[in-house]
């Protein structure tokens, strides 16, 4: 396998959390990773880890398609070049979400008959496979057409991922019937619900679901526009992490219920994992022609390894081939 | 004070728990409360209370729009009626939302000026106000004009229903710059930002907020198009929910973490309390010209008394006339 290129400047705690990802995921995985970004600062934190030269970084909070197009010898630019070039397997960054997107689509390019590119973000479900939500926010604006690709990219993703033979697709709406929604909605429902347009992705069109379906066991992946898809996305970061914080105060009520939380504290870990999106293996962005994981921005040196991981996983499933096929019969 | 017409017939514990929380809501309250349904039914359960009698129910799932022009005399459209004429301060329905929403549009039609009207949800955060969140379903298709009204009638409500005396209104989307979001949102941005947008209704626009913003104490009002308001609010109950079970399994795993959790679901209840929809006093469907309260479907009593206590702040507060002035200066 060639190496995965992990963009080494990206994300709040780089390089430091990220190098120590890209070590630990070779010693425990066996995966190469080469290391994309300055040489000056990489080298003495780099040991054996091939590094690719790039010596510009595209800040967190620049304009993903000016930098892009501006900085030619970023990190990202660098990173989504070498799958280009097939000098990397995949590319991986914690850094800017929407200059990843950018540097991705603009150097590796679309796969044949895709039209816009989504990105596919897994929803904790305690206890189940994630369902995967998308698009988590690469389109604000979408077409109907667009959504159906996304649910045929995002039941190649749930397979490749997560092994579910026959994945569930639910398209995010405000009532079940196929009359409820807005106008982008109703049209796409109609052509999912068209014979044979999920079939080359494997897949079932269980209709429309809720957003209280998102977070259960109920449908494996969620299609919807790149603006209700992140907005699901940060609600429920946010709503974990206040009633998460409020229960955390509960705990600390009193000297008695500080003593009980102790004693609870070690059943509540697997849960606390499951939420932890250091744990999920990050994003993926489906549709352009080479792997591309998005990791979030505060990731650490654990989030580096499963995103490595995922990107060996579906580097041996051949999903970029697999999501030719799926979008290539309609 | 008018008696509050309360939908007897509407919820999926009616009509018992509903006649219950109308007893309650009179000797707890001092309120008056006239029961809105089959008089056959209601008049073992309705002691002192005065019963408007309405022949027909409309279900919980039965089609808004066509059920309400068809079932004159259901409770619903009577409730609406006896606002309408002058024999009601308020309506009360935890029944079909949609049917509520129809029946409360054409019956008591809008305030002058309002383009559409919306629902105005409470959105619990421990510790603090709730966050009011509209439209949160009544359109699923919305206009930017109408979003501007949406924020001017939701600053209202936040002030008469909570005490806030300026309300911070935040306009959702995908990112806090001004460039960020869908077309909607862009030029609602735009409308909002105009000098004296929100002046009449003595709020103050702070831009856009995301998602993980919505439950926390740092906006007062989030305004979205009734597609996502929706998406949003059962996204949250949803993620809530399986959080809580989860929680709750985790305390089940031994003896010993059984034991702990009796020491600890005291000093939670509060947080459930919150949580729990019973406790918020319904939402508001504003702009229509009457008071009209929508209580969840599965509301008990308490939920009920809840929602008599909001009618008659709201009335005291003659919110009507106050939304009427908000809307009328734009």
């Amino acid at each position: 396998m060639l190496p995965v290129a992990l963009d080494a400047m990206g994300g709040d705690k780089a390089p430091e959390e990220i190098v120590a990802g890209a070590h630990r995921a070779v010693a425990e995985l066996g995966v190469p990773v080469a290391l994309v970004g300055q040489p000056e600062v990489l080298r003495p934190m780099a040991g054996d880890l091939e590094i690719i030269p790039a010596s510009e970084v595209i800040p967190m909070s620049a304009d993903p398609g000016a930098s892009v197009r501006r900085m030619k010898d970023s990190s990202l630019v660098r990173s989504a070049e070498a799958v280009r070039d097939g000098k990397a397997s995949a590319m991986i960054s914690a850094g800017n979400t929407g200059a990843t997107m950018a540097s991705a689509l603009l150097r590796m390019g679309r796969i044949k008959g895709v039209s816009r590119p989504a990105i596919a973000t897994p929803i904790p479900v305690p206890g189940h496979n994630p369902t995967v939500l998308l698009d988590a926010g690469a389109n604000a604006e979408c077409q109907a057409e667009w959504l159906l690709q996304f649910a045929q990219m995002g039941a190649v993703f749930a397979r490749d991922r997560y092994g579910i033979v026959e994945p569930r697709v639910g398209l995010l709406s405000i009532g079940e019937e196929a009359s409820k929604g807005n106008d982008l909605v109703k049209e796409t429902h109609a052509l999912l619900s068209r014979s044979g347009a999920l079939s080359a992705a494997g897949a079932t069109f269980i209709g429309n679901v809720e957003g209280r379906d998102v977070m259960t066991p109920d449908v494996d992946v969620v299609v919807t526009d790149g603006f209700t898809g992140n907005v699901v996305l940060k609600t429920l970061e946010g709503g974990m992490r206040t009633l998460v914080s409020a229960i955390f105060e509960a705990f600390g009520t009193s000297p008695e219920t500080q003593a009980a939380s102790e004693v609870l504290i070690p059943a509540l870990l697997p849960l606390y994992g499951t939420l932890d999106p250091d744990n999920t293996g990050g994003a993926m962005l489906l549709g352009v022609d080479g792997l591309c994981l998005i990791s979030h921005g505060s990731s650490s040196a654990t989030a580096i390894v499963n995103a490595v991981r995922v990107a060996k996983e579906m580097h041996d499933h051949g999903i970029v081939d697999s999501m030719r096929a799926a979008v290539a019969l309609t």
